[in-house]
């Protein structure tokens, strides 16, 4: 046998979703789970313990000092990403970043400004470009298979228990639509022209949790998003996404909800995840491992990410922030 | 950045289940695709200069004798499976070989043996274990969240255009039914009472085209495996394979065939592979990849293979075969 | 407006399925509900006031006696088909007889020498054969569209909550699977040339909860059939029936379980019976309806029905009689 | 054997639509297919021979001035809607029109005081909701298992070769979503507050081949309609009709599209409709037989239609048309 190098991985943010990031990123080869960042020490002792990482800080900033972290992963509330992601950048490391990119254009323009100035690579965690339904979709539009596209539908929603532990961060619209939004300018190499949005807030959670944005792209179609985070408890959907795509020679549907298993037991009906993260004997298997893998192998292989470029995460939270903007005022809002 | 050991990778048999493989290690991370091994010499410069691999073979005895290869991938015809792992196995080497094990239960007792007594790791590639659909189906049933098994059917159709080219080196109820009377015998830790079959031959090739078994389990259980490789050629699976598995408690339904993509252009409609090994960006993802990643992981780290053992890959032979002896002779065949 | 004709039904057995007869009839045009019975002197009196019904007995011989009744309507217990059905067919009226037609092949022979030798008109309500869903079905395989059948699959399975109130009665093989065995028969034109069958007893009740048949066709098809009353309390699914006809040429696939309608509320997820008799608008629609049609238009118009013969009755229970001799003695049964 | 009356029936407008109302009519028990109409006297003349109607005319004020007829149908160009109709209310018959009741409010609004001054009765056509998917789902509504409705998308796609045929005489989203618009406001017992729409036009046709439009309810709900003729010729959808009903306790999914049968033979594959006017056995079955055996009933009985009131119908025109004005000026119509 003979060797190769390693990616030393440190996460700040141990959310849910950081504790997920670490469980992928602890097994795979080639990796390193090197440090381990929060803001709460209880949250920090049993992550660090769990995963065995000796590195712990409760201050990014001493994170981003560690010259034995060569990847910053940044998952925190999305309040925080501008600043950690542009410190970050400035350290010299490199930066993976959950989406959405930032709360606001403005935010994006920054993150944008340092990541063309900085020397290490920076992505932000397009998770479904990587999701092998969506990117076959996307290979198939690109051969000309549907011809041009005329109208795209996704939707994205989620049981109200999932709802009310999010709502209070971000609201559905933006939290999921982003994903979306991002995909159908991706899959169309289009600009919004105009978006007009509708959300409704049934919950008591701080943000709506649903929202309709109808799009029209420069190349002509029609683009509608749904992000509803309000399904009935007894949903079967882990979560119930879904996205059609119409072009003038051909159609395409995507259906990440009903993903090819289904339990019913003495507790209802499960439709669980069975790509995105699903734990397989033990190992989180899946799109976001193969996400992670592709960023771990750019730095290995000094090869800068040329996936999902900072431009293309910046035009997806323009288009939702002005979805928001539309919603608010009741305006169509013209880009 | 730190190092860890690689594995080197032999394959001995290059048809297109070969390529697959070649094309899956050529670019996972600690793995290095060291050997190839085909009697075609043609086939050999092909895919040797494809993937850059300098030591070709076509002689099996060279790529054993080989110091440089740490694994012998065994995916030749199935005739050919009894006496390469056994001689592999000898050699000392680590030996993944494809399913099924071997045409008869005498061929896999002589395996079994040679395993047995070998220093290498061994495993037969039963891939729809590492499935994350059945994956999680298998721990749903260890939990009891289904009861105690009472029936299953499994499905594993294929278009008649993959038949025409597989049927000539074996029938469609031992080539698919092994992956279904392995799941059937590992879901319900049941061994076989009885089983009785009767096949369809339609097409011109040598084996026949579809068969149907019925197997009595030793826990009470039903469970009938189908497996017709003569859909029309216009039909949209890729392969429509699907699982019901009913318990006293709960149903667990699996569906490989309907697997969240559905493209429709100008040459019909198409339920591409989105699991087992799609290309996604030009590389192979999924199950293939995890189950290789399994057996290099098991490898690297000095820790023999346990989720598949040589007794159950025979046993699943032993079922199929029995099949096989009830469908040629019209009667119910006993354990 | 001008006047037709009215064709007066008398429903001997008012179970469940009586009632839903009664509610069927109760509003059909050029129908009257003029008769019914039971020995139940209770149920009688509330079915009789509830659909303004005045001619009520006990004794199924006064209602043959009755001479303001065209149609006797027989959906009693199986054990009591036979004589009703000899002697209303003695008596001179039409017989509409519930399936499965008898409990034996003898008993059948002697109900299809009565009908012979009747002068009303006779059929078995075979409903499946009135699903539009299968109609087009056999209509497509009779175009040819899928060539020669050679492979064919149906499930109808049920929760055990219908189980435990059915299981006392008849076993869900010949119970259920009677349609399938006569969908089989009818869609192939073939006769049966053996049978094997398995069955698992998990409940309580008098008969086996489930089985499986396999059976060969003389036309070569293999035909199996999957009846199993035991899904969990929670399935969504008020029957999970489902065919798969595969042919040289084509294959056609019917869900009748699937059937348009899901609904998520606070008790769970269900999909309820969309066509064979669900209640809209507080009417019975669909199937079940269509075939009372069916049999009433043929009284009216003096055509002697020719859709369902009592030999296909017949037959369809000789498979299943034997499919169930099969599972008691563990043989292959040929005919 | 007793009698009943019999409606007579003149059907006005004879392309492909009114000779489905004609085969439906044609062997309705207690309706009398008596009289047809259309300006193509070979038209008439071909549907006359096959239906064995004696009266033909070729001017609709004949036909409005034949005592033989009691129910007048409307089935032409959605131009000629309103005239005729109001002349047939005038003349005293009972009207079934097609829908969209007329291409304009204004239109509308002379139809339903007609309807409101004439002695016969008077319904449009809103198929949809004798569809007995849709008549549960509003009934699970009305029992208030979904809670209260706070999003609605309803998608109405048809193939461009159907597109082709209709796309002269009305757009997309208007044929087809006077359907959806229809239905959501009768779920929610709702109105309009505003609504905003684009279209697409990648056709030749006179009207845009799709649309999508975005209401806001007075309830608060959002309302999303999806209506696209521009599926490519090998989609397998005869029509790709769905709804998605979530409510703050429950959520309702209807799928006319996969309606339970699926073929797949040598020219593609086909889901066929089992449920809108099938034929089956030659015989029209369903929805469409349905809707015109309660119009018929109603006649029949003396009793004024109230399933579909004039001012529903024309509270549907008035939403799409608003619709349509957004699409044409970019601006969100309020109400």
């Amino acid at each position: 046998m003979s060797t190769t190098k390693t990616v030393r991985w440190g996460i700040i943010g141990l959310g849910w979703f950081g504790e997920v990031h670490a469980e992928t990123l602890a097994d795979m080869p080639g990796i390193e789970l090197a440090a381990l960042c929060t803001r709460r020490a209880d949250r920090l002792a049993e992550l660090g313990n769990r995963f065995g990482v000796a590195k712990r800080y409760t201050d990014f900033r001493q994170l981003l000092a560690d010259p034995d972290v060569d990847v910053v992963d940044v998952v925190t509330h999305i309040d925080d990403h501008r600043d950690i992601t542009i410190e970050a950048l400035q350290s010299g490391k490199h930066v993976f970043l959950e989406k959405p990119m930032a709360p606001t254009v403005a935010d994006c323009d920054r993150i944008v400004e340092a990541a063309g100035r900085a020397e290490g690579f920076f992505m932000v965690g397009h998770i479904c470009r990587f999701d092998p339904r969506v990117a076959q979709a996307k290979q198939a539009i690109d051969e000309g298979r549907i011809g041009k596209i005329i109208s795209m539908h996704a939707r994205r929603n989620l049981s109200k228990t999932i709802g009310r532990m999010v709502l209070d961060k971000i609201s559905a619209l933006m939290g999921d639509g982003i994903h979306d939004g991002d995909l159908m300018l991706w899959f169309s190499r289009a600009k919004p022209v105009s978006v007009y949005a509708q959300e409704v807030h049934p919950g008591k959670n701080k943000y709506p949790d649903g929202g309709w944005a109808m799009a029209r792209l420069d190349n002509g179609a029609v683009a509608v998003i749904e992000s509803v985070w309000h399904l009935p408890e007894t949903t079967p959907y882990q979560i119930d996404a879904r996205m059609e795509i119409l072009g003038t020679e051909g159609a395409i549907y995507v259906n990440c909800g009903e993903a090819g298993l289904e339990v019913h037991d003495a507790a209802g009906n499960h439709l669980p995840d069975t790509l995105y993260w699903p734990r397989v004997f033990g190992q989180r298997f899946g799109i976001l491992r193969a996400e992670l893998r592709y960023f771990a192998d750019c730095v290995a292989q000094g090869q800068r990410p040329d996936r999902i470029t900072p431009e293309e995460s910046r035009a997806a939270v323009a288009l939702l922030a002005a979805a928001v903007e539309s919603s608010q005022t009741g305006k169509v809002i013209h880009f």
